[in-house]
């Protein structure tokens, strides 16, 4: 029923809309990160600014997801392929919305100079950047071992996150004055936990592509 | 070329599903906070055990909703019907995950008794359990005024957060021996503010089943 060479082009475009989406999504974390450590109020607001690329994005691949099962009616994995597409384009316009969330922390921080040097944060966006890209990949080649991978880079990220929590709990003894600047360092250390457990979820779509089950990596 | 009757069956077996979803992992919320309340070990495992129940519904979900889509054809608004249902059971399977890690807190603390009443927390939880029912009800309904109703609730779980975060601060600076406690009412607040959020992200995906438009309401 399905005609193959429209169908895979369809698919193709569906893919390409993905990693533009996974693209973007990337840049707009790092420059989040790279706004809060150098205290760049004007890359935050460009941050800001182009969320909105990541929701026409989404909507562009319900809308072409949305036709492809229209017009060429897909079965089995092949639909797997496009419900699959929907479902990782939710969580990359959240994960969008996340690294928006980063840059507004700038803004509010509003130059301020930061009471602890940021290590544990760049260290976790960089982490969770290298699952977004693995979590586009795993979907491209339909790869479950970068899966199964990402869970585990996802536990790396949270033990991050636990020690960084740590670590500013005892500076907060030391210097109580800087509770309202600890609450925001530890906000965006929980939105980029956050990211990752996007990424780790992209993951488990990815194994219910292949599969046709539906695992649960985030146990 | 959708046959209504069977169409409308099939659909009205994926709101069951949805419906059991939504009711399932309400129920997971309130036993994961009552076993917080009241250090009920026993309570926490059950709701541990419990959590494969959402992944098996959410595989039920995208079965059936393929089948629909294979068999029936359907179209515009008929298609959008079973894409948001399955956006709607990763939600729901991911809000299930956040109740049984409120639960392993519990076994967390295993009956050491908390150092501030848990006032919050369960208010909190409260909110955050009629937004998964107004959640469920506004797909049933197709209704998005309480999509957006949901995005209101949303703002006040953070706010509640926040003030909850802000007390947390505050009692540490007294008792710095309780931070590993604090660190996991903190996590507490943290889980039930994200189902908030699934909440509303449900509420987005009902907006783009009436209008065919994906809204932000997490801004």
């Amino acid at each position: 029923m399905v005609r193959r060479t429209d169908f895979d082009s369809g698919l193709n475009q569906l893919r390409e809309l993905l990693i533009k989406m996974g693209t973007r999504m990337d840049e707009a974390l790092q420059e989040a990160v790279e706004s809060l450590k150098t205290a760049d109020l004007a890359k935050a607001e460009e941050v800001i600014r182009r969320d909105g690329e990541l929701n026409v994005l989404e909507e562009e691949i319900l809308e072409l997801g949305s036709q492809l099962i229209i017009t060429q009616q897909p079965v089995a994995k092949d639909l797997r392929r496009i419900i699959v597409a929907f479902k990782i384009s939710s969580d990359l316009e959240r994960m969008g919305d996340l690294a928006r969330d980063i840059a507004k922390v700038t803004v509010r921080l509003d130059g301020e100079a930061v009471v602890k040097p940021l290590v544990d944060i760049p260290q976790m966006a960089s982490i969770a950047s290298s699952m977004i890209s693995e979590s586009i990949r795993s979907y491209m080649d339909e790869n479950t071992d970068l899966a199964y991978k990402m869970a585990k880079d996802d536990d790396e990220v949270d033990e991050l996150y636990g020690s960084m929590l740590r670590e500013l709990y005892a500076l907060l003894i030391d210097q109580p004055e800087a509770a309202p600047q600890m609450m925001l360092l530890q906000m965006v250390g929980r939105y980029i936990e956050r990211i990752a457990d996007h990424a780790t979820n992209i993951g488990e779509n990815v194994v219910f592509l292949v599969t046709g089950r539906r695992p649960d990596l985030n146990s």
